[in-house]
């Protein structure tokens, strides 16, 4: 490979450098300005006034991004693996919309992809902190999934049963007009969202609703319960690292000079 | 009992062998299909286009469901026992609403209980770990009845009281038509769910529902550290794995030296 | 005191004797049918078609509350001492707003008090364990109140800046009438109610308003950590009390029988 | 410094003495009286009936707040520290609307800004207890900000895509006019708000906010976990009251025989 290629991947793929510092500091900008011109390109009245520009502003992101995605091919010792990580999709993603507007219209609202882009941020920013809490995070859902999974299971169950006894009860006279839009009532009152477009009419609708909005607030505690466990668990093994060579006594605070047991310097 | 007898019985109740396995895959895609048909029925517009396939598939999934459950009882050892169990209730009310249907027209709809036949899944998923997670949870839930119970009885009690007062307050003026609807007001709001069906509309009416909802929010900080804290526990007695050598006592913290329940050294 | 007397304070006020258990039981299916009546009262309907039944049946179980009132107050040793007990004053207003009806039109609604009297039910069921489960829990809330009010403070001045300026960018126009209407709004909102009632329509309203929710939806989690690591705290200070004689070690299991840091018998 | 200006201080800045007990008392009483005027006067018919005397009442606070904040500059020893303080902010822009009302009229509406000023509170009550909750709540919250960052950048992206989504399947015939509103119904809906302003009215709508509204249910759980988990650990260091005799570090836990800082028998 040669060293121009080598400075071209430290630039683009690091943030060690300036260079490679400013340029994913322009690359944010770029990304948060090219997500605000889809999201006001959505709206009628700015559209309708300023439509020549919005486009001129969309096609030149895209171009620029276009540019940057081929660099990247361009300069990655093993291409294939990028193309197929997560940040080549998202990249690969967040470009090809305005291509296939030009043969479907209205694929440009897919543009939006380019949100996930925003993610490199915690690249720039003291990266190792977010790293590290964002692991935390994610360590501490993967190894509460199998509870998460049966609590899941047992609410959906949930919903669907008392969905089709609420469509039993109040009937279409109220709304209810199919078990599926029931189910849907369903899950807005367990999850204590209550859009209010669709509400039990009747005594004994009324009274299960009842029923379902308290098993709702109640068990609501179950996943926090879970999660906190977990987060608990996963930070107590990441802060706690540091054992006595002397009597092996582990768990010792960051800051500590001398072991809590036997006084050994640590 | 006869070897045919007992190799049915291991296909059907049993998830070990490749046939069991088979049998158990098939058995929930058809409940998956048949509770699909059940809610698409429930749609007007679809039920008035394909009304004879519908009910064809309908009959079909009974008859298959109740071959199954017929061979169930004839391979079990004690067939009271598969019949009065949990499965056993589930397997009759999910084939008998179809044949209550011929003599009470709209029973159908109770055919959404196969639903709960769904949860025979986690017999074919990697059982064990969906078992103690399983497990887990509901022992936390049992161990925090107590709590639960009171706090569930001193939230009853404040929205029957609120409930009346605010029908007071409010009056059928402003559609607190009655005190029970006027607590089913008060659950709506306690627990964050918030339809917006019936809302207040004098001043004193709104101080008091704001007072309702800053309780409701903050107490339902109550229940969760109740489950949080068993969850924690029980969690913790699952994972201390450390048993004697001696009495095989379970359970022991990581750092005992002595077993607490025969004194040996550990 | 007459043995007489002592006799009736024993049924009237213990639960242990047979006939204490049953006055205790018969006095729990009083009040709840006492308070169905009520409800059932404010119905319209019914109580168009029933309005004598129900009179009587008030007046009914207003005497018999009445007369369990003043026994109590005449087998108690130091009357004063109940009249102004918690339970002392609820049984007094669950009786008196009948005789104010007499007056006072309407104030029947207040008869709902008698709700109140369902606490002690507490006393009929397995007592202990209720009454450790309520004080583990008022214990928690008691040990959090610093936090609580605190962390009450810093949301209540949050809504009240924050509906303020929702009336100053929504105006009258958008239905936020007044400051007050507003902060309700803001309640309504950080609590994650949503009524629905009043909504932001200008943009920057919509803007604060999802500001305000995701800010409602974050530290909701506050009381919640505050609460629960109180009740793991009150919890752990119940469950171990047991400490070793010899070595003093302290939180050994409710089951252990030997030390487990120096081996002893304890 | 003058012993006037000293004993004015003592008054006006701390609340040991009788005195200065009593000016902040006084002082709390007056801010809620101040803040309760300026929402009354929002209310429209109580603008009507009592304008000139509300008018008058906001202007002698208005004059009292200033006369205040002046002997508060006055009896400083570094006017510039205090003024640029907190409380200093707050205490200046609690008294400069009502002037600016003169130039620009409405501009009373930021006299809510008063409210701020009830944080003083805390001074009059038992201030440490209070101080150390806040402590406590802060530098959880503090410690807590780098996984509430990851998290919040989750959810933001999380709506940001399904809020567009939304837009696209429900479309201006459903309300769904542009992606910022889809986007502002996905945070209502994520934080399980639910004004029911905006609802999904395909089916296709419906099943991904079902989706998101289990996911807004399920996540709540994430910042709870975190902030127990901090919560925790703060509340746990600061109960940790064994400090060494030699060097004076403080929270050994309570089973250290060695001082952990400079490895002395405890």
């Amino acid at each position: 490979m040669s060293s121009h290629r080598e400075k071209l991947h430290s630039i683009i793929f690091e943030a060690d450098t300036p260079l490679g510092k400013f340029f994913d500091l322009g690359l944010i900008v770029s990304v948060i300005f090219s997500v605000v011109v889809v999201m006001l390109e959505s709206v009628e009245s700015i559209r309708n006034a300023y439509r020549t520009q919005l486009v001129i502003l969309e096609w030149y992101f895209t171009i620029v991004f276009s540019i940057e995605y081929l660099l990247r091919i361009y300069c990655v010792k093993k291409p294939s693996k990028y193309i197929f990580s997560f940040f080549g999709l998202v990249d690969f993603f967040s470009i090809i919309p305005t291509y296939l507007s030009l043969i479907f219209p209205g694929a440009q609202g897919l543009l939006i992809i380019r949100t996930l882009r925003l993610l490199r941020i915690f690249r720039v920013l003291k990266l190792h902190r977010y790293t590290t809490a964002g692991k935390i995070l994610a360590k501490a859902l993967t190894q509460s999934r199998h509870k998460i999974i049966v609590f899941l299971a047992v609410v959906m169950t949930m919903t669907l049963i008392l969905g089709t006894i609420m469509y039993l009860v109040e009937g279409r006279a109220n709304g209810f007009n199919s078990i599926p839009l029931a189910i849907y009532w369903a899950i807005v009152t367990i999850t204590t969202v209550g859009y209010g477009d669709l509400v039990p009419h009747t005594v004994i609708g009324q009274a299960l609703a009842s029923v379902l909005m308290i098993v709702g607030y109640g068990i609501l505690a179950v996943p926090t319960g879970i999660i906190s466990v977990e987060i608990a668990n996963v930070s107590k093994s990441h802060e706690f690292t540091r054992s006595c060579p002397t009597c092996l006594k582990e768990g010792h605070e960051t800051d500590a000079i001398y072991c809590s047991k036997c006084g050994q310097h640590l």
